[in-house]
């Protein structure tokens, strides 16, 4: 940061600060974010790849001449613990900057009953509830925060471009369906008598994704919201049963009581509301036929965040003139995705209009060390933000 | 048993003997038998009934001063570790005595490492290869087996009957099904573009209820085999998953994969053949469909095991008359079950003509402490072995 020109510092979160005030000082300024922590066993592209980005960009401004001249004060932020591995809570450090994190988040505490609180302390942050709130930025000082993440999807991947402009980040739901059944002997229950619930929850697994794979087909969902329809829905909508447990699990015996996991996600809230009614009626309409017991509690809700479209179009011509400055052929139309992870972004969003940029990763893949960036679409990123800068400060 | 008038012993691999001669010591003998133990948190009958009716019976023939005069030896014998509960070996006593467990047996040691052989020795039995091969009757001194056992289902309860004649003894096939796919974010994989494992096992799951529900909308059995046609395995056949796994076990991770077990039992050997065959060509299919990669292994089988038709008969006609003599009406036939569950009459009919008769329990429980006979139904059993040995004896 200090080498693209930059003043740097680093908050009470941990958060990496490095800005250039340009012409106007007090003029509200563009943050460009993402985080440098990552998971166990991680590539080295999820969310740094965005940092490296920008403070590349900027470097490149100095080169020219141009980082004094910026009209408005720009600032690179590299959040902490975006993840949230050690304290099972996500955007620690952006959410501690957008205010939407109590100062009680100073008390969770990690697997060895270390807290936050303690983390800070023993890494010489104050660690104080009132260094805490301090971190809260003034959205009147924020003009506007963009991010370059890779996608952790296929999707550029199999639509063959390197960058994608993000319209929004899902909103998700994660419900725990609980099935009670009648426990039994493998060999002595007739089937007709049974009552059981793994058969049960394969038939509501297979309901889950008909569901999303035709939303069209179970909700009439009357009219728009935000710019969605049904069609776009079918799109966006992702639903996922990654957790199953039988109990007692053994080969021979019908359980007696299945569990497992939904994770819903989908750009509009109202559509991703309405699936979830639907899915319930006919979840507990299917478990009333196999007289088996149906408990669905929802154990996580997040709305669905909108990326500005202003923001988002800057962003598209801003990728539009990388990959030309790249090939130097005209490209086909920058696609648009929606995210189906949270980024700081999300956070970002309580304070300010947001913006996303997505890199193409290889076969989808992050959180792995197989995370995989080409160095073409490395290059095609910081390019990208380089003429978002360019044209637009 | 001494009680009863019975010459008691106890074998070297710890099954208890009691033997009367009556008055042809060189003819073959009827063996009745069952098993002593059980298996953690069991309920009392599951086992010792067989025996206790067994006993019952032959005490009521010495105080009527029949016993000396029975036509044939009767020996009651209370198996050791028919649960296989310690070693992971169902059957030891029963399968010892009929000769099909190799020496080798006493080896198998349990989760502490005790071997068989060390568990016989530590409870002064001589543990020795040669002590075990001696445990083998031969097939010449035996006339014929028969064994009463609880239920363990709940046909006899819904049937309205305290006594069931078992026409067989299922085989069994026990599979694991392991399906790999391609493991992502649960956010940013759309539907379309998944290889998901666990929407595959629940279509698999279903696809094997379907299967077994309903065998002759699947498979076209040609013929009959010792009397089972399609339809009547349609009666016999029950499949059941019991274990079923997901990996990583992410809620918001879409599982790399996915395994399960599958048990399917049915009376009929070829039958049960023919819906693997049938049913593996089809789960391979679905997966195939998915993109899914699927491996099914053969964990376990045993052949199915019919009962004898003339030791049927005359238990059916035991227990008309212990019925008829419990409420003085005339009953409705006996109904006549096949057995999921394996017995030691398995082991037993190798060396022997076997027939068992089922007695009802509630709710079709049994290894749980909830596991229950009426009083009315251990005498309806009491009585049908007595019933059975006055007329055939």
């Amino acid at each position: 940061m200090e080498d693209a020109g930059l003043r740097t510092w680093v908050d009470q979160i941990g958060n990496v600060h490095g800005r250039v005030e340009g012409i106007n000082a007090t003029a509200k300024a563009l943050i460009i974010g993402s985080h440098l922590d990552t998971v166990i066993d991680a590539g080295m592209f999820d969310g740094s790849l965005g940092i490296v980005c920008a403070v590349s960009a900027l470097k490149v401004l100095k080169i020219n001449g141009k980082l004094e001249n910026v009209t408005r004060p720009i600032e690179v932020i590299a959040f902490s613990d975006e993840e949230g591995v050690r304290f099972q809570t996500a955007f620690l450090g952006s959410a501690a900057l957008a205010g939407t994190l109590p100062a009680s988040a100073l008390q969770i505490s990690d697997k060895s009953d270390v807290t936050v609180q303690d983390a800070l302390k023993e890494n010489s942050f104050e660690g104080t509830e009132e260094s805490f709130l301090q971190l809260k930025y003034d959205q009147r000082s924020v003009w506007g925060y963009i991010e370059v993440h890779i996608e952790q999807g296929p999707v550029l991947e199999s639509l063959g471009f390197p960058l994608g402009v993000v319209k929004g980040i899902a909103g998700q739901t994660r419900l725990k369906v609980t099935l009670s059944g009648a426990q039994g002997h493998a060999g002595t229950v007739p089937m007709a008598m049974r009552k059981d619930p793994m058969t049960a929850a394969a038939e509501l697994i297979l309901l889950l994704e008909s569901f999303c794979k035709h939303p069209e087909n179970f909700i009439f969902y009357d009219g728009q919201c935000k710019g969605f329809s049904v069609e776009s829905l079918s799109q966006s909508l992702v639903c996922t049963v990654g957790e199953i447990y039988s109990w007692p699990g053994a080969s021979n015996v019908i359980p007696g009581q299945v569990t497992f996991t939904i994770d819903i996600r989908a750009m509009d809230d109202m559509a991703r509301e309405a699936i979830i009614f639907e899915l319930s009626k006919q979840m507990y309409q299917a478990c009333d036929r196999r007289s088996v017991s149906c408990v669905i509690e929802r154990k996580h809700n997040a709305e669905a965040v909108m990326c500005d479209d202003e923001l988002s179009s800057q962003l598209k011509s801003a990728s539009y003139s990388a990959m030309m400055r790249m090939t130097g052929e005209i490209p086909d139309e920058v696609p648009v995705l929606m995210s189906g992870a949270g980024h700081d972004a999300m956070a970002m969003s309580h304070i300010s209009k947001v913006g996303m940029l997505f890199v193409r990763c290889r076969g989808g893949i992050s959180h792995s060390p197989e995370e995989h960036v080409s160095d073409d679409d490395v290059w095609a990123a910081g390019l990208a933000i380089l003429s978002f800068l360019e044209t637009n400060l």
